[in-house]
């Protein structure tokens, strides 16, 4: 990730310069609240991905820029609207947008980065571009309401969970990637494997995050750890625990999870059952299985330097407690 | 109203097809929710509104359904999270989504009415209507927030709260009959009288709409007489009454719209001192300019029974209770 970054942090320059000046209106809460999480950080990890498939393919042009605030808005608007969803107190290590500006403001101005998204992919221009795009932003609001539907459901299964994650996490994943050989104008079979090496990086990054939910320093993850079980959601840790679960255990789960009933001692007990039944490290292991599917997808894609740091990114983001 | 849509039922059927097919998805809730918003009626204007522009500017082919299907997505999407912000209890007569199906669902289900709206668009496949369309959802958030920010205060001036309606509720008017004639391959002028005449059919719209919320008879209406009140919004009547108030009127809409202390008997207060001030008409003589310049942008646009119906629709959205 560090290299990637480096790599490309000149055309990050020219992208972070698109994401400040398309934020901009009139209306001064909109900066504010979009300046308060855009600039709050995080790894862009998605605009760099358009950026690095683009080049991938061959393109040095300024096209991938406008394409990937795009990408970036699209992700800034869903993390907006997941906050009020999830009622999230924190976000990248500071208290949530709609803890600070409230949940009427955190909707509207998500709505206004989707715009403004739409707005950004029709300047560039390519309806191949909008029809990825708008698809997944589409299939992202259908994982997002479908996890609304698993969540404080004990009967959730690993298939029902990876429906969820690959809709809401790993859509816009493969979508960054894949708009770089289309502007590039790669062969379709390129393009296939750029959305493949997408999907399962956003996989693997997404259940990673899920088992680090459970496991990881809270500083460095910049979230609360143990969200995910005061949110009742079922990821695949609980699932794999539940499956081996004796009466006792699973109690525990229906208490937390499905009653909501959380108490303070409940994130060590629920590390605990985990732990027990081995459900972290077999979580890391599904990780690792996309993983080394996203490295796979590669080989379709031109051989170089580049193409090696993104078989190294799949590594980077099931580890990223380290 | 009832020439326009009986002379586009035929069309309208295919309208709504397409509108009943684009919110199928495989997450059950997703149809639910919106087809709950989506059936129950409105009277489907912005779609019918870019049938008749398409029309009059000579084009009879298919080509509108879809966009006249996605300007509904638009509106449907807006609505969802409009009744989340303003936490609103009622919507075209039954309990608004929100009550029905949580904030959560209306939040995440208007994101995917909102996709599905560009998913149309791309199928169309003109950049200059989704410019138009993209412009016009960026500048509708826009006037939300806004609107946000003159909630509770009043200081709000005739011409924000002008500014306000222009984005939230005109600007998707003038969009959809902006469309028409792009469609159509019409001039730049007509395509501009067009979005002219949409622009004040909807600014005469949100006016009326905002007297007869101190007016309707609530049964017709659909939704709560008083929701402005008790929402603390500063609307045209408010602001005409507030230049004329004196302490103790302005010690009530203190107390009502600013500290938010709403009580039974305010409704009839406040409908009593907008009767002394004459608010309530003159709320409505602003909307009726607003429906002749509506009927004056039309004069560059093709002569003929439909911009007979189409002059005659100002006259009925700013009549709406009678």
């Amino acid at each position: 990730m560090d290299r990637l970054a480096a790599l490309f942090s000149d055309d990050m320059r020219e992208v972070n310069a698109l994401i400040l000046r398309h934020m901009e209106s009139d209306v001064p809460l909109i900066p504010q609240v979009a300046s308060y999480l855009i600039a709050a950080g995080g790894k862009r990890i998605r605009p760099l991905l358009t950026l690095a498939s683009t080049r991938l393919c061959g393109d040095n042009g300024p096209r991938p820029y406008g394409l990937a605030a795009s990408v970036e808005f699209i992700h800034s608007a869903t993390l907006l609207h997941d906050d009020v969803v999830d009622e999230s107190e924190k976000r990248r290590g500071q208290d949530s947008a709609p803890v600070v500006f409230g949940n009427q403001a955190s909707v509207l101005v998500g709505d206004f980065l989707f715009s403004r998204a739409f707005q950004l992919m029709v300047a560039d221009g390519s309806l191949e571009v909008l029809r990825i795009l708008s698809t997944a932003s589409a299939v992202i609001a259908e994982g997002e309401v479908m996890q609304l539907q698993t969540a404080n459901n004990l009967e959730t299964t690993l298939d029902e969970y990876y429906k969820v994650i690959a809709s809401k996490t790993a859509a816009l994943f493969a979508a960054a990637t894949e708009i770089g050989p289309v502007i590039a104008g790669s062969d379709a079979s390129v393009q296939a494997a750029m959305c493949d090496y997408g999907h399962h990086l956003g996989m693997a990054f997404q259940i990673a995050d899920d088992v680090l939910d459970y496991t990881a320093d809270q500083e460095k993850l910049g979230k609360t750890v143990g969200d995910d079980l005061r949110e009742g959601k079922v990821t695949a840790p609980v699932i794999i625990a539940l499956a081996k679960a004796d009466t006792e255990e699973r109690k525990f789960w229906t208490r937390t999870i499905v009653e909501r009933d959380v108490r303070e001692a409940d994130l060590p007990c629920a590390q605990a059952i985990l732990k027990r039944h081995n459900a972290l490290v077999r979580g890391q292991e599904l990780a690792q299985r996309h993983a080394d599917a996203a490295i796979n997808a590669l080989n379709l894609c031109p051989a170089g330097e580049l193409r090696d740091i993104l078989a190294a990114l799949p590594a980077y983001v099931i580890g990223r407690d380290h």
